[in-house]
């Protein structure tokens, strides 16, 4: 069965909207949790929203998430977004050069709908992560793309461990080739170049995923989503009552620093946002709430 | 009078070792300040000194002091450096299209000298500044850049004014059409474009400086570095004693997040440092101890 091209749209989007209120939900339950710890008596955080613009409106938008200030989460934001436009001279140019991109310029118009999460805790001892899932589409060639990637602040092995097994079995059930491919990617790309080192404990990182069967990308797409909350959630879950120092604060705020360069300097998803014109807030609310360059 | 190129190469290095030594002096002079408000208990603070490597000392270096946690400076980096070695393919390539570049490419290397500085203040009334002048040589030309800006936390008018003018009259003494060209070059650098605002209130920004009188422009190089003492040292003395409130401290660390969105994103000698393999750390040194992204 071959799908038209609207009715792909309409699931890709409609998937995102989903999995964007299945974590908004399981994340305000995580913030009911009974814990211990200097958080104890902060009320349970809410997500607030707001609406965002891509060229004020004109080529689309979508929907921010940010709970700020919680019990568990320091800031988490979930932005869906569904966008359409030109493509400016740059991504065409960059485009282009891709070997199923041929033609892009004659009709250089975009497509695009996709979630991003970015998720910075309270406790130095839950790790910090990252998810971001889209489908991309011109008139030339339509992909997913996306991943995951843990962010520890102070790391532990097993945590690491569980995180990636986790995304392995999600793989696995598409193809077997995936998870080694994509686990390698995100270790190349979430380097933090400048530092020669890692921003976290890597995941996975595909692009350009167009296998000749939509239904699968899209399944594939679907089981990240998932996994990064079978990965994740427990992780939490896992930490909420361990207690911290100030050292392992400061050791938090100075990695979060680093994580900032490495969006600033190298994301490319950043860089698409802000050279897009998509809201500047909407983009950079994967931005530590605060961090230290001492 | 023609000097030599090792001549201009031997003066240029000395002054910003100067330059360097004065404003590390001035620096601690003021830390010696007698001052009321929360940190009138601090000691003052002392620059730390480390020696810095390009390509790990192959490609020559310098010399990085800072202060930390001072009584006046919550961080001040002042970088000296000497640096040398050959023109990566994109540096040669960008350099390649300029008019008085022509050849370049036959034989890339490159010599280069400064001083760059970035204070970021305990308190909010004090504006951060940054001020960086340098010699940068090739076969085919050679030149000076620089400039300093003023970023205050909570714009006062006059104080804006007063170090605009201090830098207007250092800019006189060489060229009138100096100021207004390079007012505005930093006004069209310093802009944060995905907020479509500028970082600061702005000072000036001058590049690829060579007026044919290396000595002329030796001499206005060597005036910025005074007239931003001249025009930032006051702004510190008339604003000791000046109290700040928890929410004026809020706008500060918010303040500090743009700029370093600025300076990670956008600024010139952020990446050209980080791509030619200077030391991350003093590239870096420029980044606010502490920063806010709510």
């Amino acid at each position: 069965m071959v799908l038209a091209t609207d009715t792909q749209k309409k699931l890709a989007e409609n998937w995102f909207k989903d999995l964007r209120n299945q974590i908004c939900a399981a994340f305000e339950d995580l913030e009911n949790s009974q814990i211990s710890g200097p958080n104890s008596n902060v009320p349970p955080g809410k997500f607030e929203l707001s609406k965002t613009k891509r060229d004020g409106g004109s080529g689309g938008g979508g929907l921010m998430s940010i709970l700020r200030g919680g019990r568990i989460f320091e800031k988490v934001g979930v932005n869906i977004s569904t966008v359409h436009g030109t493509l400016n001279p740059m991504m065409q140019k960059s485009m282009a050069t891709r070997k199923n991109m041929v033609g892009i310029e004659e009709n250089p118009i975009f497509w695009a709908s996709g979630i991003s999460l970015v998720a910075h805790m309270n406790s130095p001892k839950m790790p910090a992560v990252h998810m971001n899932t889209r489908m991309f589409w011109t008139p030339v060639a339509s992909w997913f793309g996306g991943g995951t990637d843990l962010n520890p602040m102070i790391e532990v092995p097993e945590e690491t461990a569980f995180f990636h097994d986790i995304l392995k079995a999600g793989c696995d059930k598409h193809d077997l080739k995936y998870y080694p491919k994509f686990k390698k990617w995100a270790d190349e790309y979430f380097m933090i170049k400048h530092w020669g080192e890692t921003r976290g404990v890597g995941g996975v990182f595909f692009d350009d995923l167009n296998s000749g069967s939509w239904i699968n990308d899209f399944n594939f797409t679907k089981e990240i989503g998932n996994a990064f909350m079978d990965a994740f959630i427990p992780l939490c879950e896992k930490n909420l009552n361990q207690e911290w120092t100030d050292a392992d604060r400061e050791i938090q705020l100075i990695k979060r620093g680093r994580y900032a360069e490495f969006n600033l300097v190298y994301d490319r998803g950043t860089h698409f946002g802000l050279q897009s014109g998509h809201d500047p807030s909407a983009v950079l609310m994967s931005l530590p709430p605060i961090a230290k360059w001492p």
